[in-house]
């Protein structure tokens, strides 16, 4: 079976948003698939890579050739969507696009959203079709409100920045990669930082490469470009000397988790710059979907934590470049064989070094058990409303 | 001119330390040379450079392939000698030498001391050869010196962690390269671990791997399997996680400059993990000959931090790998066409972030200016008498 294919863009621009979106459905006479923009290949490539069912999906999941929380949810629900229109086994989809990444919990709320949608139909006596039918309903639902949700989040972050930063020319340091690429609209934490740039109030976006795999030097470079705003590359570990500068005003990150106590778990780094930034009494934000509160996830403790394979440290793994000599991981190795790495994909932030979460319902500071409960509350007023 | 040369090591041992030394003097027919072990491409292979005039060693201490603090002062020694003995204006020499990279403050050292010997035998009437014989001697005793000191800082360094954490079975957090690679000896952080590995009491040696340039991807894991130590890498932003989960006993690290007040500077990623340390109540340790210590800059603000080429970060410079479509940095481009970087190769520490500064005339804790001149004293008073 053919599972994946790529497909090369003929329509590179070079500026503005992606000429590929992150995510699309498409529907050709050969039956229908989901088409990504393979963000392995960025920023060298744009090039589409085509599911045509759900081991595929999972696959481009695991490979991180689609990443980011809320986009992860929306491929979750599309890649349940696919396999049911397809006519395959509609809950194993479900329960392997929902148990592709253990951390991002969005994902698994995208999957089980479609499969809810899929059941109903089906136990109204809707027949397969008609089902496959609701399941695409849903993940259409879900990408609608993610681009919603972002910009909101834009709207609300940018009010912060501006409440607590007067005089604007914010100096905003961000990690890993949250922009278009991650989402149904224009992202979380880089949203709110492109609004700000569109104000004429974003001085200087610093952003951190994001070892291993390079998200902030590939991804958030390359959108912070086409988007043509102010930005320094740097090496995770120089954020301390631009703190100690006092050249950052404020720390904007996603979640890919957030816990009932307000525990956020995010990129691998993430927890480091929280602990800087109250060192130097600058505020950390957290921009994230509502979705990504998991009130059955009690604690940062209770939040597993992925571990990715060593070799994407003992290697560097560039975008597809032709090396002679590459290792099995694609990389190019860099420690001396038989080197064994420590590879979490992701770590935690206690809420007590949270300064705010933003989300599409509202800003949450300082950041509390109850008042996550509350927003949640909110949130599914709204969807029920 | 054949500046500097480089030559393939036929002796390329599996386990214990280089084959060939990472500095040594040679006089062959054709004249004395200086010869070192091309950092630049280690773990993958053991090549020496050959370097006949001072301008070659200033370019090799530029790219890199001989670096780490005490070494460098010892090549400037050398540098010195060599411009003395092949024929070269000496005071031209040290000059280049000693500005070659503007923190390592005892590159500079090494050159001077070089020179003033030099210049000492001139004005006694020595003559030309006999005064480059005096430079030579002077490199010589530094380089004699600079061992016997990693071995002190190695003994004080151990008894000072068996000290603060009895019980041994010692995890011990580094950055950057700073063993046999660095030192005349064994070196001065890497030392103490190595010494606590042989005493059976190192547990662990967590090595961050040190981006822009992976010295402790490439090096400290390359000297820390030739030594047979349970050693695990990890991407520096990954440490937040390692301090969270109570996995780190101790941080370890060199310096290349540390101010009269105790400020320390060292490789860029040394201050987020003096802050991680602090916020973690863990031993923040510096390990450094007292020639690191400049009476001369009175503060961490008075210290000059070399600003490095941008292409270190926008680019993942491996140990030469045949790359097709390599860029001019000799590295893999990873962000997009055009990216500016931030790239400092140091950053500061201040003294009430250092929990012990370890030289080899004894511990300092806690940190303060006058116990530091205290030290530098009896270093003086040993020196002299």
């Amino acid at each position: 079976m053919a599972d994946q294919y790529a497909q090369s863009s003929e329509d590179i621009r070079p500026t503005g948003i992606p000429a590929i979106p992150a995510i699309r459905w498409d529907d050709p006479p050969e039956g229908p698939v989901l088409v990504l923009l393979d963000q392995t290949r960025l920023p060298g490539e744009e090039i589409e890579l085509v599911c045509t069912d759900a081991p595929a999906l999972v696959e481009a999941i695991r490979t991180l050739a689609v990443r980011g929380a809320p986009l992860l949810g929306i491929a979750g629900a599309y890649g349940v969507a696919l396999a049911a229109a397809r006519g395959f086994d509609v809950d194993e989809a479900a329960d392997a696009l929902a148990g592709a990444r253990p951390t991002a919990v969005n994902l698994a709320y995208g999957a089980r959203r479609a499969q809810a949608a899929y059941r109903t139909a089906m136990a109204g006596g809707a027949g397969p079709e008609r089902a496959a039918g609701a399941a695409l309903e849903a993940a259409r639902a879900l990408h609608a409100e993610d681009a919603k949700a972002s910009a909101r989040m834009a709207a609300h972050g940018l009010a912060l920045l501006d409440e607590m930063l007067p005089g604007g020319g914010h100096r905003i340091l961000t990690h890993c990669n949250t922009g278009a690429l991650v989402s149904g609209g224009e992202g979380t934490a880089f949203a709110v930082a492109l609004r700000a740039h569109r104000a004429g109030s974003l001085r200087r976006l610093w952003v951190d490469e994001t070892r291993p795999l390079l998200q902030g030097a590939r991804l958030t470079a390359y959108e912070a470009a086409r988007n043509g705003m102010a930005y320094t590359l740097l090496t995770d570990n120089a954020a301390g000397s631009l703190f100690a500068a006092g050249e950052v005003d404020a720390v904007l990150i996603g979640a890919d988790r957030i816990a009932a106590d307000g525990s956020v778990a995010n990129k691998v780094g993430s927890y480091p710059l929280a602990v800087l930034a109250r060192y130097h009494h600058v505020p950390f934000i957290v921009v994230a979907p509502v979705t990504t509160v998991d009130p059955e996830t009690p604690d940062g403790a209770s939040i597993e934590v992925e571990q990715r394979a060593g070799h994407e440290v003992t290697e560097v793994t560039a975008p597809h470049v032709p090396v002679i000599g590459m290792e099995a991981g694609g990389g190019i190795p860099v420690a001396p064989l038989g080197t064994q790495a420590y590879n979490p994909a992701f770590d935690v932030t206690p809420p007590e070094l949270v300064t705010a979460i933003v989300t599409e319902e509202g800003v949450l500071s300082p950041v509390t058990a109850e008042g996550l409960a509350e927003l949640c509350a909110r949130s599914r007023q709204v969807t029920i409303g």
